[in-house]
């Protein structure tokens, strides 16, 4: 049994993009590096010399997709686009990881996207009944189906044309022969960043690939923008689609890493926002503040700060964990946290604990992590939460669980606390997020605590799942 | 270094189906196991529960391609299709790998080829103004593009619709949702023969295919036939090109196994007439008969049978080699020949010795066995072929070197024989292959001897290479 | 190039024994995993079901060695041993994993090590005049030599009569046909301890391996006690050698997990007053206490609590390093640091930062994270190390550079600090840290700081090389 | 379902050396790779520079352990020896594999050893009375220890001085520091033969690994000759056992390649010696001679020169069946033999056919094959098998089947004939088998034959099991 101990939504793509640098590959290689949370599952880079393509594309970390030198070496060229995927099962396969590189009239073109189409199952039916025939199951073979087909002139104008036609969140890499495209949905729902390193452009999911370059951060690519670089240098054009801009905002709570800026903002500091806002909402009298670490460790410290009560390192994180970790014991639920976490005992013993976590999606982790916690010998137990319940599920590029499994969509605070065993429970109310975060450059998304969507689906909105789909290896 | 030591022009693929039988995908493998020589680099089987399609396709042969039996084990349903691969370098990847599967509007339909198309890159041309991208650089995928594209109603007469279009060698084996479709173009270049076993129907290159299975031979699909296995059994229509049959001689002479039975005939019998009509045509007074194991092993039997000289085992081939053999040494070629056979010198020394050779492409090879047969101790050496010169390139799926490569294009058999260092030298004559094989059933084309091809290629018959192509790992 | 960026001393070996629970080999992987940080070369487990041994080892995490559930569902039997390996290169082959497997008269065997022989050399040449014959370059294989060799009637008599011949660190597990045996030596280098679980034993490096298993502590081994695990339940028999006891000081440092407890005390507890010792000797005008994540965390947080100054997370780490990254530049050494660390650049912009460190080695690194750190703003570095410098080579187990590279042993600190290009520099003083540790149980080996030996190496205490060593793939 | 459908004994090993030649390892090698027949399940070559030990040991076929050509490249110095293995299941362990290197007090050593010893048990367990520890289960390592415990001043006394205290067989290379040391038993059971070739030496299993380097073949190594290779060139001492000479003659029969030279005689000659006199005792009316390929095509065509019946290739053998072949359907016992052989129809059908066999074992794989014969429409049906009926276990060195699964060993002829379904059985007579063999060199074993044995075993002769033995992964 290969077991699954996150409990957390899952973000579905990382992309990065590089041109005009003679070490485009290795470049994509580094920013890939530094975006593997935002997936795990594949990663694959495709270069261009100005002529011929080059890609490799495999299953696995970044760093083992790449293990063999001889992989970078091959990928020619001074401008690349590369992707990490993170999939749900079932279409984890090598067949649907990216970059997608197809051949068209306009030449070979190559794309990553991170994201997800709300209207794909319509388009798809469409473009099949005009004749396309597919040979993966995602929604970025539609894109590139659309560009292909188009009537327009000019690639851009293509590319306007197909992007027009798609509803959804979409921050695109696009890679011709000559050109590198940046592309961000009118509502911006991901986030996409461009940056600047000896004369060369880097576009990528999070500010903290162009750290782990040295590069210099320019500016966000703006929601529903065109940014093309070619020799002519960065020009920008616009989709028509006229919406409200609505950025994820869940990529402040758990999905970004705290190092990276997106929407315009330093991610540690709403995060840590998050926490002091927090408390001043549900404050506790208690010893210690702790943190589900990594990803909560900046709410824990500001929370800790607000209150004047000291942080601690209560839970210790087994970094060595892999995506394939087989458990040996099918029985024993209790180890899949242990695995993961240890209490440090000298920390917790007879003292009353706030635990602060990011986000509870089912709930069971943190479970069994409360039970670690009060045999540590806690006395009192506070699950302070820097999140609004999550309630309903994403259709722009989240993978949360169904909403049945979503704990808070069928429970009430007071029974969650009683699930948890815990002394209080306190969620962020959906005021103090909005409060907690800038709003120069955007609005956001909160459907998932909210359920409202800022796209009314037309059609049947789940996630497209061909019905007698194909099986791959 | 990793070597090429056979000289010898490459079949480029086997093709295997099985409808209605519950060890579909078995049967499958088992038909591709048998049919190895026709493809070495890669093989994949795709199979339908009438529902769902699976597959498994990977580089290697067939058997390291399926040495986890969890990958046969999930291939379900009682219809299947299957494919051996060679191809040239460059293109060796497993995105060209087949089958090929895609979605359409008709459902998920999966295709194996064997054959070359002439039009290919006027199709490709063509489907890409239209629109169509392109995720290999088979032809075999513009098939699948033609008929996602048919403006016929039923898949039977879009299929039709589409090979109307296609100039080439084509034996195919389609797969759809209920429905095996076994095609052969009309002039009937490849071989694909119909079997039966336990109320199930098989097609595949060779009847090889068959016998491993213990399958009733049914008989050929016929030269522009599209035969049609559904739940109403074994149906016939027809292509509409009406065109001479012209089947590939070199499927007698060296491609096809000898215990097959293609165009209606044994070839072990076709192959034994050679050389006993090459001895009618080039008699030698000699000491032994000695074959180049071990395809010349019949025709060497029959020049033995005719001229009354004793056949020997002259030559022991070393039969582990395998396609990954790394040679230590670059700068021996002479050790190439010898990682594959060794002579017997017991046989040969001091005796007048004839090799029968069933071809000869570059004659590099031949060259290396004559010096190894002489420093055996042989008094003389007498090369015998059992084929006319080859001197033109063919484009109907064999993959022969360049024409300037091809040693008859360029020598006079005089000096090929100088070249060799033997004796004597004698090609079988056009007049004497044509008399060995049957003609109740087909015409033949032997463009690779005589230039005249069944096919005046309208446009460029090269090869289709993308000018620029893509790179796959 | 793959990369080495870790500067810190090696430690070189986890050992994990189970006796009596049916899950005797699921526990000693959980117990290895949970160890992983003692070494991350090889990983393996040797099991028994009291007649036959099972082993499956192989290089790689423990979690990549055993990533197919049948490697350890083969390893039957009640009893096992595991082991974890770090070793510098060279000898970092498969042959050298352990446990080490042998047969003798005595039955069959198997052994775990940790530690590091000071007469292994005068030992091995020993053996190899009576006729002994070696297959690994370890240690470890001496010690099983010695045992087959002992003249002692039992083999508990003979493991004592063993090991009183060798000088030296060990922790070990030793498995035979009926008992488990776990032995330290008499200066206690390393830690070794005891825990319960249903009935079965368990013995571990660092008790964190117990709280996986949620096995309950019962004590450690004590220097130079022999605890036999049989059928007779626990029993103690100790080693001849009368010495003072001296543990490692730097498993409270660096090597344990700040979750276990160890020579009788937790991690956590010393490794805070570390930081607060260190936090008295040199408090510093400052606006945030950072630290060098994970390790220095716990230190960083006794400092912070201290001097009342805020604690904060200033360098993130990517935690999905895995051991063949491969870094695709070799010119740019930057890089290397950036791959694991990025600045929050919000944290640290226009702020004195006190950066604490557990440990300097060559100091390379850090001299990256001060530059990243000062480019990300800070105004002022200060650097607070919670241990005194290094400066003398450990032959007890640690491999820490030869004393050419320790910084601290040719560098004055006033030109250390000018390397690093800081503020201020200061090291936590021998007596700081001898003051911040229990005492009640064992006195402590200081040897890296000091250079006071506990044991004078009577021969060259070179780490053991064969002058004319094997090679292995 | 991995299958087995080999009903042939099996050879346990290639033996190869090489002295003095810079492509040591590279001519090991291709030594190695044309003595495949003699063992299939793991290769490896060990060489020496003079000062270090080099080795790259793998389970596999040569030229998939060798696939990666680093592997090769990193095995320097101008001296190595190499080994292929087969062995029975169970002990079939990377860790068996051979050569086995060790260090002792004379340094490295390195061993590859063809053979069996007979006395194996009662020296594995004198030696471990006196201490020593076994890490393999192999003969082989008792041996070294041997060396390594001998009293005696050289290395070649410790050499005769262990091998004189071993009864069975062995043909040995040797490697130390600075020499080759060949070895024959003093009854010569495995051959073991000397060439030359640009001042270095090459010492091989058989006279085909010469062939392949084009090296000069010298002589055999003698019964009881250990032939040192060193800078004073070639120097021969001998064993102290005075026993009759008696070479294995199932070498003759079927182990040894076709184009060697053993015992003195060529392979070749020998065997189609066995197929005349075979003629001559069993003479048949009939039409066809075949035989099974590829095994007895000499003796087949041996038995078809003397009748003057003509020779036919009536079964086509499949040569890319592999290791690993996975054999979908267990229930189907009839594939197995198909997937191996197919029946040329057009030789059989409506004919007498004479089936030449060299050896039979279960007669299992047989069967089948007569029923696919009678199949494919063969009148007659008469078997000729060019060996005595095999009655016997060996303890030299051929793994054959027990006693109960011989065929002969249970069933009269008459009984086997009606077994196999055939109109005729002969099998050639001892008589006849000893007349067809050279006697200048040697004297002959037989007893798999007669049950004579050669070395009356004063124990229990039984293959050595580790009662409580180590498994491996």
């Amino acid at each position: 049994m290969s077991i699954v101990i996150d409990d957390k939504p899952k973000e579905e793509c990382a992309v990065v993009g590089v041109y005009n640098h003679p070490r485009a590959a290795n470049f994509t290689y580094l920013g890939l590096y530094s975006l593997q949370h935002r997936g795990q599952e594949s990663s694959g880079i495709v270069s261009n010399d100005n002529r011929t393509f080059y890609k490799h594309i495999n299953m696995g970390l970044v760093a083992d997709v790449f293990s063999d030198a001889n992989n970078l070496e091959k990928l020619k060229g001074n401008m690349a686009i590369g992707h990490n995927r993170y999939s749900t099962t079932g279409t984890a396969k090598l067949i649907n990881a990216q970059p997608l590189v197809v051949s068209s009239k306009y030449g070979p073109m190559a794309i990553s996207h991170n994201g997800n189409l709300i209207n794909a199952r319509f388009l798809r039916e469409k473009l099949e009944d005009e004749g396309a025939i597919f040979q993966t199951t995602t929604d970025t073979e539609i894109i590139l189906h659309l560009i292909a087909r188009s009537r327009k002139t000019t690639l851009i104008e293509k590319i306007i044309d197909s992007l027009d036609q798609i509803e959804g969140a979409f921050s695109l890499a696009i890679l011709t022969r000559d050109k590198l495209v940046a592309v961000r949905d009118s509502r911006g729902f991901r986030p996409l960043c461009i940056g600047k390193k000896d004369g060369g452009y880097i576009v990528a999911s999070e500010s903290c690939a162009l750290d782990i370059l040295n590069a210099k951060y320019i500016r966000e690519v703006k929601p529903g923008e065109v940014v093309v670089f070619d020799k002519d240098g960065m020009t920008s054009y616009w989709l028509n689609h006229k919406v409200d801009i609505c950025c994820c905002i869940f990529e402040y709570i758990y999905f970004s890493r705290p190092d990276s800026r997106i929407f315009g903002e330093k991610v540690d500091k709403a995060r840590r926002t998050l926490g002091k806002v927090l408390a001043q909402e549900a404050p506790v009298e208690a010893d210690r503040i702790i943190s589900v670490p990594d990803s909560s460790n900046t709410a824990a410290l500001g929370y800790a700060q607000e209150s004047d009560i000291r942080f601690e390192i209560g839970l210790i994180r087994n970094h060595y964990i892999g995506r394939t970790f087989i458990h040996p014991e099918q029985s024993m639920r209790d180890f899949n946290v242990r695995i993961k976490f240890n209490p440090v005992k000298g920390v917790l013993k007879n003292k009353r604990i706030v635990i602060v976590e990011d986000s509870i999606v089912r709930g069971t982790t943190l479970r069994h992590l409360v039970s670690m916690v009060r045999n540590a010998g806690a006395k009192e137990i506070h699950i302070r939460v820097s999140s609004p319940p999550i309630k309903f599920p994403c259709y722009y590029g989240m993978d949360f669980p169904t909403r049945e499994e979503l704990i808070a969509s069928s429970m009430t605070i007071e029974k969650i606390r009683k699930y948890l065993e815990v002394d209080s429970l306190h969620y962020l109310s959906l005021e103090g997020l909005l409060n907690s975060v800038p709003h120069e450059n955007c609005g956001y998304c909160t459907a998932c605590f909210s359920g409202e969507y800022p796209i009314i689906p037309a059609q049947r909105v789940k996630k497209y799942h061909l019905e007698n789909g194909i099986v791959n290896d």
